[in-house]
C-alpha cells in the first residue's frame, strides 16, 4: 500500500491581474484551479509522491483545464468524473496592509456539489493506496457531499488506510455549526490525524482555552481534542495577523501524547491562500516519510511559511526548498 | 415620452486574453460584460440617445462592475435591482479561420433568472420611456423571466411604449421549440419592431422559405412573419459565413409592406458576438431620428458590419463612424 | 437640496504598466484618469452620495473615456463641457523603498485651463445641491480659472450651498505663492470647510507653527487658521514619510472650537496618489451623514489609510469597507 | 499491446508576446515546450490516446517544466530522464503577410544531444507498447542521438511495436544530406509508416519528380518512395505557400498500393509551427482507431489545417473538433 | 562626407495594448516614439548606414526615452538638444477590414515646435555629411520650424550636402494649403529628391492629372514635377486602400527623366504607419549605395510593403530581408 | 584619455513576468539583457560618463537585441565582436520574505567564451581611454576568457589606463577556488581599484578575519588586502541579508590607508540583482569625478542601496538621484 489519495472539490479562482487591483476595476483575471484538497495533492506530488486527487468536473474546457493544473504536476486524476454543469467558481482581491483579501464564492451548482448516490466506487479508488486526505469543506457543499465524505473515511478506515481529515469550517456554506458538527463527529471518528486550529474549533465546537498567548491556547485544545475525538496525532496552525501583508506564523504536533512547538516565522505575504493546505501537506509528506514529530512540525510550518511568498493556491516547492527554510536559512541569500 | 429602456441579463463574459489561446492553456482571461439587451443599451448610448437597462444583479463587485460598464457609456441603470446568488458567466473561445468559435455558457442560478414575480414595477419604470427592446433570450431563463418578459411588454403596449422584440432564439435554454414558440407569440402579440433572420424563424416556427438565395428567403419570411404576427416594421439580418474570420452580410428592412434591402459588406471578423445586437441597436436608432426605411436599414447594416470589426460584445460606435461606412467609403483610411 | 459638485480638471495618468518598472525604459503604460476633484467625486460617489463632477474636457476619446471613467463609478457629469484641444497628463514612476515616486506633468494647455469666461453657468449648476468642493490647483491652472473657481465659490455661497476648500498647493503651477495666497484668501472668504496640512500653509502663507509634534503643530495650525480665516469647520493630514513604501497616518478635525485626533495608521504604500483626496471625500462623506466630530476624522482618516493600499488615484473602497478600518480591524483576516 | 510512445528532443519555446513584435524589440517573451516528437505525443494524447513520450531533460525548474507541460494534456513521461547540462531552446518571430516567420535555434549541448550510450533501455520502455514514432530531427541532435534513434526502431521492429518515421530534414543540423541518408535508411528500413513530403525526398535523397501539380508530384513520389524503401503505409502532405498568412493544404495517404488524396483546405495562418506534426498525430491516431485510407488521410489533413489556426505549436483539439472540419463544415459558427 | 542627416519631430506614441480594443475602454497603451524624419533614421540605420537625428526634446524621462528609442538601434543624437515644456503625443486607435485607423494628435506647444531661432548650428550639424532628409511636417509645426527647415535646406545646399524632402502634407497643422506651399516652394528649391504622391501634390499644388489608373496618373505628376521644381531624382508611391486591413502597393521612380514603376504588392496590414517613412529610407539607402533607378526603386518599395506586417512605426528590417522581398519570394516560407 | 571601458558578457536575462510566479508554472518570461561589466557600463551611461562595453555576441536577432539594450543608454559597442553560435542565459525566479531568489544559468558555449587567441585588438581598444574596469566573473568563462582578462589588464596598465577590478567569484564557473586564485592575482598585479567583499575573499583566498561586526571585519579585510594585493584603492560592500525582501547595506571604502564607512540603508528589496555592479559604477564616477574618499563611498553605497528598488539589473539612475539618497534624504516623498 503506497501513495496519497485526496477527494474534494477544485475549482476555478480567478483574480485581478493587476496587482491591488480591485475587482470593479479590473478588466484581465488570472486563471488558476485550486481548492483545499487539490492543494494538498498539488504539494505532495511536488514533494515527490504519489498522488491522486478525486472529483466530478464538468465536461467542458474548465473542467478539463483543473484537471489539467494538477496533472502538470504529476497528480494523478483517473477516478475523478466528469459530468455536471459547472465548476465552482471563486474571485479573489488580494488585500495589502490594512485592507484585507475578499473572496467571492459562486460555487453553488457545482458538479461535484451535485454528485448522486454511488458515482464513487471508493472500494476501487482505495485499492492499494495508504492514505486518504479529507476536509471539512467537501462535506458541506451538499447533503450527497456529506455523505461521500463519510462512505470515503469508513471505506477508507476498514482498508486500514489512514485517513486525515482537516477541520476546516467554512461558515457560509452551513446552515449552522450544529449540523457541521454532526458530520465532522461522524468523519473524525475515522479519522487518524486531524488538522485544525483553535478558531475551527471554537466555530464548530465552541470550545475556548485558556492560556497567556495562542500557543498555550493551542496546546490545551490539543490535549482537549486528542481526549474528546480519541485521535493520537494532530497539527495544528497558529496564525497571528498582523496585516494583510505580515504575518507571524508555527505549528504545534501532536502525537501519543507528546506535543511539540516549531519555530515562528515572520513573513511579508504574497499569496495567503491555501498555506493551510501546505501546511497539511507538510506534515503528511513527513507522516510518509516516517520523521519523527518534532521534524515533522518543523518541516509542515516551514511549508506553511513558505507557501505565503508564492502567488496562487498551490505550494509547488520542493522537499529541499523547505528544508533549507526549516533548518533556519531566512536569509534569502540568492540560490545560483 | 423619450428614451430607450432594455431588460435582461447581463453577464461575465471572460475570454482567454493571449489571442487565439484556448481556455484549456489560458492563464488569463479579458474580462467583459454583456448581454443580448445591454450590449443594445450600450449601443444606442454611444449612438446619443437616452437609455435605461433594467436587470438583476447580485450585491457583490460583480454585480457591480457590470453596471459600470454599462453606466461609463451613459447607459442608466436606477431601476436595476440588486440581490440573488450570482452572475452569468460565459467563456468565449475566439475562433479563427476554420476554427469556430466556441462558448461555455454557466448562467443557471443567475440573479436575474431567480427573480420572484412583483420584483419589477414596469408601469413605474416604462412610466415617460418611448421605447422597450426585449429578446427572446430573457424569457428563456426562467419561468419567471418569462412571465416578466411578457408582463413588461403588455405593460408598455399599454401605456404606449413602442415594443421591439429580437426573436432570438437559444435552443440550449429552452426544453424544446413548442415552448419558445408559445411564450414568444405572447411577446409577439405586443410586439411593434421585430428582429429575426430566416434561420431563427426556422428553428422557432419551422417555417421555411424557397427562393434562389438567401435574400429571396428572407423577403418571403418577412412577408410572412407580418402576415402571421401583424408586425409592420421588422429587420432581418444576413449572414454568410465564409469562415470564423470572414463574413459577408447584408440587411433587410420592411416598413408597411415596403421592403428595401441594404448593400452587402464583405468583412474580416474580429469578434462577431453582439453583432446582431448592434444591427438592432441602429436600426432602433434609426427609428430614434425617424429615419425613411432605406436609410434606416443601411445604418442598422453599417453597424452590423463595423461591429465585427470591434472586440468584445458592444459597439460602441458613434453615428458619424457608422456613417462612413454606410455612405460606402470602406477603404480604410486613417482618421487624423 | 442634495448631493456634491465637484469642480476641476481630469488628467490621463500614464505609468509604467511593470511594477518598479522606469518611464525611460518601459513600453506599455497603464492608463487611469484622475484629479483631485474628480478624486473625491469617485469616493463620494462609492460611499453612495450623488454626485457630479464639473469640467471641461477636448471632444475626442480620451476625453470621452475621462468622463467614461467617473460614469462607471456613478457620477455625473451633465454640466461638463467639451471642447478645447487636449486633455491634461500626467506621468508616475511609482516609488518604492528609499526612490521617491517622480510625476511628470504635461498638463498646459488642457481644455480646462483655456476656458473663456462665461462657459460655466454656476446658478444653473448649482441649483438644488447641498455641497461644492473646490481645490487649490484648478485656480493655479489659468487666470480664468483662478476666476471660475471663485465665482463658484461665491456663488455657492449666495444659494446657501457649503463650500469646501482643500488647500492644495503646487509650486509648479503658480509664479510665486503672493499669488496663491491673493487666491486662495479670495475663495476661503466663501469656504465653509476647509482642508489641508501644516506644510501647505508654511508653503503659501509662511506660517510655521512650534510643538514637539507634528500633531502639537497641526493643532496649533487649526486654531490659527480658524481665527485668520474665520473657518468652523477644519480637516488637516498628518503624514509621516518613512519612506516611499511605508508612512504613517493621522487625521486631526476641528469643529466650532473643538479639536479632535484620530487614531494613527501604519501602512505599507501601494499608491500614494489621491490619499489626501480619500481623506477630504471620507470627511464630506461624514458631513453628509451628519456624523459627530469624533466619527468624521476617525472615518476620514481610516479613509486616508485605505487608499494607500489601492493602485490608482481613486479610492472605491465602501463604507462598510471604511467603517472596518475605523473599527480597528487592522489584521487583514480574509473577507469570505 | 496498447498505446503509442514517441521519442525526441523538446526544447524551450520563446516568442515575443505582443503580436507582430520582433526579437530585436520585444521586452516579453511567451513560454512554450515543443519539439516535433513531443508535439504529436500531446496531439494523441488530446485525442483521447494513451502515449507516453521519452526524452532527457536538465535538472532544473525548466526541465521540470517541459515534462509538466505533456503532463498537463495526460502524457506520461515516466522514462523520461533527468540529467545534462541544459533544455534546447529556440525563439519564434512569427511572420505575418510576406514577412516570413523566423527561427533562431539555440539547441547545441542540450541534455538529449548529449546523452551517452546506454541511458536509455528499450526493451523495457518498448514493452507494451503499439506504436513507436520517431522523426529525422533527433538522430540528427548527436551521434549517440543518431545511434539510440536506430536503436530504437530496430528494438521495437523486433518486438512487434509498429515503427512510424517523420523523414524531418533540418538542413543545419546536418554537415550534409549524405550524413542523414544513412541514417535515414537505416531508421527507414525498420519503419512501418513513412511520413514526408517532395521537398524532404529531394533534400535527402535528391529524388524529383514530374507533374503538371504538387499533387501528381507527391503521388509519383509515394510510389516511388514505397518500392525504394519498401514501405507499405505512408502518409504526405503538400502545402501551398501563399504567404505567411494564407496557405493552401492537403495530404495524400498511401497503403498497399492504394493512394488517395484529401479535401484542400485554404486557412488563414495563426502560427505554422507543429502543422506537420499535427498531421502526423491525425494520421497515427486513424491507424490507432483502424480507419479505412480515405478517413485516415481526411482526418489527418483536418489536423493539419486545424492547427494553423491555434497558437503554439502544439495540436491541443479533440477528434470531434477535427471531424467537423474534416466533414466539411468550415463556416465558422459559432458553437455554443 | 559620409553618413544621413533627418531633422524633425520625434513623438509619444500610444496605442491600446489589447488588438483591436479601442481608446475609450483601453486600459493600457503600448508605448513607442515616431515620426516621420525619425522613423527614416532608425530604417537607414537598421540598413547599415550611419544616421544622425536631430531634434528639441524636454529634458525629462519621455524626452530621454525618445532618444533612447534611436539609439538602440544605432542612430546618434549628438546634436539634439534638450529643453522646453513637453514632447509631442498622439494616440492611434488601430482599425481593421471596414474600420479605419483612428489618430489623435496631441502635439501643440512640443519642444520642437517652440524652438527659438538659432538654437541649431547648421553649419556645425551639417559638416561631413552626405544626405540631409527633411519632410513637410516639420516646417508646419511653428513658424520657426518652417525657417529652421529652409535654413537646414540652404546650408545644406550651400555645403554640397544632397537634400531629400519629403512631401507630406498634414492639412490639419496648416492654416491653408498657401501657406504649406510658398513654404514648400523654398524647401524644394534647395532639394534633390523628392519623395511624394498624387495625394499630397493635389492637396498642396492642387494639381491633378489625367490616366486611366493611379500609375498613369503619377508618372504624369513626377513629369510635372520635374518641370516645374527642376528636380531630377523623385519616388512617389501609390497605394490603394482596399480596407484597414488590406492594401496593393507600388512605386514608382524617376531619374534624369528615366521612370520606372516597381513591381505591385498584395499585403495584409499589420500597421499601416511609417510605411510611406520606410519607403523613403530604402530609396535613400539605395541612393547611398549608389544602385541603378531600377533597383531602387524595387528596393523602397519592398520596404514599403514589408513595413506593413511590423506593428510601430519604424521598420527594423535588414537589407537582407528586404531584398528577399524585393527579389519576389512571398511564400512566407519560415526561416531557420 | 578620458572615458571608460568595461569587458565581459552580457547575457539575455528571463524573468516570470507576473510577480512571485515561478519558472515551473511561468508562461510569459520579461526579457533584459545583462552581465556584471555591461551593467557597470549602463550605470556610467546614466551618470553622464562616456563608456564602451567590449564583448562578442552572435550574429542573430538576440546578438542584436543585447547592444540595442545597452545603446539605448548611450554606452558605444564599436569594438564589440559578432560571430559565434549563441547568447549566455540565464533564468531568475525573483525571492520573497523567507523564499530566496534562484538563478538557473545557462551560458556555456557562450559566444564570448568561444574566443580565439587575437580577436581583441586590446592597444587599438584601450587607446585614448582612461579606465578600464574588469570582473572575475569574465576569466571563469574559458581558459582564453581568463587570458584575455589578463591580456586586457596588462595592456591597460602599460598604457597608462587605470584598471579596476570586481573580485566576483562564481563558485560553479571553477574546477577549484586555487584555479581561480591564480588567474585573479594575475589580474590583481595590474590593478590599480579592487572591489570585493569579505565573502569573496573567503571564498578565493580563504581569509577570514576576526572582528565584533561585519564592519570591522571588512576594514581588516582591506588592510590585509593592501598589503598583500599593494592595491591601494578599494571599495567593499556590507550586506546583511535580513531576508529576500529586506537587506542592510554599507560600504568601505579605502584609498591610500585611509578608510572610511558609508551610512547604513535599510531597504526593501525589488530585485537584489545588479546591486554589487551599481556600487561600483558608483564608485568608478566618484574617481572620474576627482571626488573625496568620503563623498566617493558615500555615492557608491547610495547607488548599491537606489538600486535594490528598481526592477532588473541595470541601475538606469541619474547622478542627481543618487545625490539625494546620500544626502540623507529617504522620505521617498514624491518629486513632481
Amino acid at each position: 500500500m503506497k501513495g496519497f489519495i485526496t477527494f474534494g472539490e477544485i475549482m476555478l479562482r480567478l483574480t485581478p491581474s493587476y496587482k491591488n487591483e480591485r475587482i470593479l476595476s479590473s478588466n484581465q483575471f488570472s486563471v488558476g484551479y485550486a481548492g483545499a484538497e487539490s492543494n494538498i495533492a498539488v504539494s505532495l506530488a511536488c514533494l515527490g509522491n504519489e498522488v491522486e486527487f478525486v472529483t466530478k468536473l464538468p465536461n467542458n474546457p474548465l473542467g478539463e483545464a483543473a484537471l489539467a493544473s494538477l496533472r502538470q504536476y504529476g497528480v494523478t486524476t483517473k477516478n475523478s468524473l466528469r459530468g455536471g454543469n459547472r465548476i465552482g467558481t471563486y474571485f479573489i482581491e488580494i488585500g495589502s496592509s490594512i485592507r484585507p483579501s475578499r473572496v467571492v464564492y459562486d460555487r453553488a451548482g457545482s458538479a461535484l456539489s451535485a454528485i448522486a448516490s454511488g458515482e464513487f466506487d471508493w472500494t476501487k479508488i482505495l485499492s492499494n493506496k495508504k492514505w486518504l486526505h479529507l476536509s471539512g469543506i467537501t462535506p458541506a457543499l451538499s447533503k450527497q457531499c456529506a455523505e461521500e465524505t463519510i462512505l470515503a473515511a469508513k471505506t477508507a478506515q476498514d482498508m486500514g488506510v489512514k485517513v486525515s481529515f482537516d477541520l476546516n469550517f467554512r461558515r457560509s456554506l452551513w446552515p449552522n455549526r450544529k449540523s457541521a458538527r454532526a458530520i465532522f463527529d461522524n468523519i473524525i471518528s475515522s479519522t487518524d490525524i486531524l488538522f485544525a486550529n483553535t478558531g475551527a474549533l471554537k466555530d464548530v465546537y465552541d470550545y475556548s482555552f485558556p492560556g497567556k498567548n495562542k500557543e498555550d491556547q493551542t496546546m490545551l485544545a490539543m490535549e482537549k481534542a486528542s481526549t474528546v475525538f480519541g485521535i493520537a496525532e494532530m497539527a495544528f496552525t497558529i496564525r497571528e495577523h498582523q496585516s494583510a501583508s505580515q504575518n507571524k506564523l508555527c505549528g504545534i504536533g501532536y502525537r501519543n501524547g507528546n506535543i511539540i512547538r516549531s519555530n515562528t516565522y515572520q513573513v511579508e505575504v504574497v499569496d495567503r491562500f491555501g498555506t493551510g493546505d501546505a501546511f497539511a501537506a507538510g506534515y503528511l509528506h513527513a507522516l510518509g516519510r516516517e520523521w519523527p514529530l518534532k521534524k515533522s512540525i518543523d518541516f509542515a510550518t516551514a511549508a506553511f511559511a513558505y507557501k505565503h511568498t508564492l502567488i496562487g493556491d498551490v505550494n509547488t516547492s520542493s522537499e529541499q526548498e523547505i528544508e533549507v527554510i526549516m533548518e533556519g536559512d531566512l536569509s534569502g541569500h540568492v540560490i545560483r
